[in-house]
């Protein structure tokens, strides 16, 4: 028997996506995650898993959409604040120096430098263990950048590892 | 503006997943999905994506189980019987012959050449546009092949491309 968790942590390459979404005021906050995929294609519908303990998804639960950006290596500086650090202690936009473009059709921002980025209305919120899933209907795509998507290939010598094909 | 599906299409590599579960007499059956994660580690949760115009959903709607199994190269000639003719029609196993071992805590067999199979209880099923969403409890992990995870890179001149890293 091999250990179940540490198994499924071997499911590797991931796609890097970026999770994004507004507070109240129109303030963009996100967080990085690999537990994400389309799940249908009419309608066109996302789902993502976001931590339960994390802040993200409480942006979410309340504006009821979020963006879906598809990394590339430009992102790649931005992975540990967006990844390991509260939205609700900092401004991951300003840390970064992420550079957001409007939306066509919500109020959370889309991201310049990433490779697409995915428009979601919330269609469905499931609880799953530890984390919340979050099904969005996309109701715009956009292609930002030329470069390849970047990878998240596991830890080596407990260092994340990111990449292109 | 670009097209929603056809972007959707282009986030690659997935990683090949075969989906399997039994009938009510035990014979298993099973079908190729890219569209799965995993979406919780405490409890392990595995979310599948599977066509409702299938056949594999019914099996795991009927049984309450199905195994995840993570390819190699070893099972890409597979690929087509699996992923795009209905179990109702043939017997999978036989065609593409296939060799199952016993699994350890359900009665879904788990197939001998997959790099890594996920024993899996029906913890929920989810309504989302033209699939269904099959989230499992991992039940018992196996690692059956050193070989390294098959992957699907899209197509290239309408021929589906398959590798590893």
């Amino acid at each position: 028997m091999v250990e179940i968790r540490k198994t499924l942590s071997k499911l590797k390459p991931k796609i890097v996506h970026f999770i994004l979404s507004i507070d109240k005021e129109g303030k963009p906050s996100g967080m990085v995650a690999d537990w994400a995929t389309t799940v249908s294609y009419n309608p066109p519908l996302i789902a993502v898993a976001l931590k339960k303990k994390g802040f993200t998804h409480k942006l979410i639960q309340q504006s009821k959409e979020f963006v879906v950006s598809i990394a590339t290596k430009d992102l790649e500086h931005a992975i540990s604040s967006f990844g390991y650090v509260s939205g609700e202690k900092i401004d991951k936009f300003k840390k970064t120096d992420l550079k957001t473009l409007p939306a066509k059709k919500i109020k959370t921002p889309i991201l310049k430098e990433a490779k697409y980025n995915f428009e979601c209305k919330l269609n469905k919120e499931i609880d799953v263990g530890d984390h919340f899933l979050y099904v969005g209907e996309v109701v715009q795509a956009h292609e930002n950048s030329k470069k390849e998507i970047l990878l998240n290939f596991g830890r080596k010598n407990n260092i994340r590892i990111f990449g292109t094909r």
